[in-house]
């Protein structure tokens, strides 16, 4: 087969590419890379075992390198950095904007991180480094990057456009420039368009929009992510205590981050422990899922308990078994649908929303109509088609209520709870809270049919 | 109390606005909107009822009220469009970028909608809006805006300056400026930041880098979500099968979709019908949770038939029903993760993907080790910590054993079914398929039990 020639994504140049490198045919590597994506480029190297990895990163230059090194998975990030040398990573990292840099120094120990950050070429770097090193990675403080193009209000549209010639490496994209005042505080932004379109001795103070969105260090990132979204920013200046611009965040690493989020949401609610992907292997996918499976089988296993307990009720009215799997489900459904929409208005907290208490009515109303409509149905179904006594369709009808009321009320109040603590809501739609549920409804079931049917 | 004097999104001020609606004091609404912005005074109109809405939205500048009516809520905004005149719609219209106009058209039944549109007053953007509204609305033709600027390569800077000018007021925000031949072709993009840079006689073809990256009419709004995240993009241009500059789209409105695209697989996932939010009437979002609740407890239902089925077995080994539980939630959590692996990894589809016939394989050995591990829990806890006979222990293991390969395998390939049909693979964790799944658990739990317990 004739080797592929030029970069491509496919299995094929895969080959082609871990082929060149066995053989050390550098040319063919660096030929074929020319003009494609650093992203894609990283994609390919994310396929490559770790040697390969790091063979075609010594490579390119270091500005390419620096570039591939930032979009590359996590897993592969940190595998690639701890062989890197020193020297080597710091190389890369001189080339980097101070955010990303960031990111890729808090995954390691912080004895080698200090030993990198030493190495570095520019002092400002740097200092710059270690102060978002100081805050909270998902916080604005550790999403903003502290390259950007500042403009004092004084200065003109000239001393202006000097000001990103000078910066013009270092900030590679622009957006707005922020205004500020002698003591770097924040006064506004004015876009691009306007520089260029206003004449040289135009004065900043005179075009400049104040701004009326900035972002405090300590915002989590989702709230930026929302407000960004909400307000269609494209960049968002950071500030400090004192209205000092210290930072801005771009909408780059905020698409990053609502995917990052909502893979977790994703995770939590499935019950998949770490961080994986299909793409992983046999073992640490198993591993991974394991624990919630062992917590949802504990949880059967009590059930058991529950059940053996109501056995001598249970073999005088046989049928009691066949319901168990609707009354399980049911709760289970509203249990879900219930805390989905409370994770989901708390997603986008808004001054509108209902306080807990009138949300708590509200769920609870919604439940007493749906209770009450599925209630009658099975009734319904249990007598008049399946043709059981109407005391045990009662039975049945009024246990679905119960655990309808029941199971909305935890899918209501779980998630506000749980937030309320600070931790992820979408947990509450989890195995583990699912599995308290089970039990929850069980006992229900059988302590309402115990008493009607007088077991 | 004394009324809230300005702008805030708030409770009182809520109230405060509401009081000078009824009293008609415009003055005071006017002047407390100053300085707020537009997604603010959305949020607040959301609240108000339809006919406060529309006399404060009356009252405001044409290009104010348009940019506040691209950000109510849908619900909103379908109740706002139908009150409004054909004329008064169209001058707000007048006023947006096409994108924007032909979302808030694309609500509108087909007759009113030529109607508003034969009553713009330019008829560029008449024409631009009626070929937006030819592509689905999901798609990248659906969601690009037909207003950008573009420069021919054998311009120099300050043509290009020239048609910046030219076009400032109606593209809000330019990001990049795409370079077409004199066939618009697109050939590639210049930043804003290298125009204000050059010199003013340097010649575009000279400074502009070649795009790779364009996205064609036809491909699905989400696969564009992916690439601008991917490739850190904040606009992309969009070209027909003759790769000619047909629109782009923004940044902005990814994040939007991607806001959708997000709440509606929760909403598959959970089975809630329609689009509601917990701030609907009671009867509404009962309506939508309720179809998906018949759906489960049908199924219920007919796991009672199931179990009937098996009831004289099921009295001579009355422990069989404890266990019901502990099966249908094991198969239920276990069908959850994978079915959520497979649509994690179709939401980032890759050339490096498994095929479908390695993630099967890859499925079913997870499957077998988990299986294995689960089982043998069981039997051991069954076994040694509730005192029941081996072979009763070994029942429940094998039946475990089965289930789990049974509902990995329907996790795995349903949502790979669905979506090579183009359906939202998200529904293959949702009631229906869950239902579904619970039967099948159900039948193979008793099948096995009948075979090895003899009953």
């Amino acid at each position: 087969m004739e080797p592929i020639k030029s970069f491509e994504l496919s299995k094929e140049y895969l080959e082609s590419l871990q082929d060149s490198i066995e053989i050390q045919n550098n040319s063919f590597i660096i030929e074929s890379f020319e003009g494609a994506n650093v992203a894609d480029i990283a994609s390919l190297l994310d396929e490559l075992n770790m040697d390969e990895a790091i063979y075609v990163l010594r490579l390119l230059p270091a500005t390419t390198a620096a570039d591939i090194l930032i979009e590359l998975d996590e897993d592969s990030l940190i595998q690639v950095i701890r062989e890197l040398e020193t020297t080597e990573l710091a190389g890369l990292i001189d080339q980097m904007e101070s955010d990303d840099a960031a990111d890729i120094l808090i995954l390691m120990p912080t004895k080698d991180r200090e030993d990198v950050i030493s190495h570095l070429q520019e002092k400002e770097k740097s200092a710059n480094i270690l102060d978002l090193l100081r805050y909270d990675e998902d916080s604005a403080g550790g999403l903003m990057a502290k390259e950007f193009i500042r403009a004092n209000k004084n200065w003109n549209v000239v001393q202006t456009i000097e000001e990103i010639r000078r910066q013009a490496e270092k900030v590679e994209k622009i957006y707005s420039i922020y205004v500020v005042d002698n003591r770097q505080h924040l006064l506004g932004r004015v876009s691009l368009k306007k520089i260029i379109l206003a004449s040289s001795d135009t004065k900043i103070s005179d075009i400049y929009e104040p701004e009326l969105i900035s972002i405090p260090t300590h915002m989590e990132g989702e709230e930026v992510a929302e407000i960004m979204r909400k307000y269609d920013l494209e960049s968002v200046p950071v500030v400090n205590a004192k209205n000092r611009l210290v930072g801005r965040i771009t909408v780059d690493d905020i698409l990053d981050l609502i995917r990052e989020q909502s893979e977790e949401d994703i995770q939590a609610m499935t019950g998949i422990s770490a961080d994986v992907e299909e793409s992983d292997s046999i073992f640490r996918i198993s591993k991974a899922r394991l624990p919630w499976l062992l917590i949802g089988v504990i949880g059967g296993l009590m059930g058991a308990k529950i059940i053996g307990f109501f056995e001598v009720g249970l073999s005088k009215y046989i049928a009691l078994a066949s319901f168990i799997p609707l009354v399980a489900a049911t709760g289970g459904n509203v249990g879900i649908q219930s805390s989905s929409l409370v994770v989901q208005s708390l997603a986008s907290k808004s001054v509108f929303d209902d306080t807990p208490w009138q949300r708590f009515i509200k769920g609870l109303l919604i439940a007493l109509v749906n209770g009450v409509v599925l209630a009658t149905f099975v009734f319904l179904v249990v007598v008049f088609i399946y043709g059981f006594e109407s005391i045990f369709g009662f039975t049945i009808g009024l246990a679905m209520f119960c655990v309808v009321l029941l199971s909305s009320f935890m899918g209501t109040v779980t998630p506000l709870v749980l937030d309320r603590f600070g931790i992820n809501p979408a947990i509450a739609s989890g195995p583990f809270i699912t599995t308290a549920n089970d039990l929850l409804g069980l006992s229900v079931y059988f302590g309402v049919a115990m008493l009607l049917l007088k077991l």
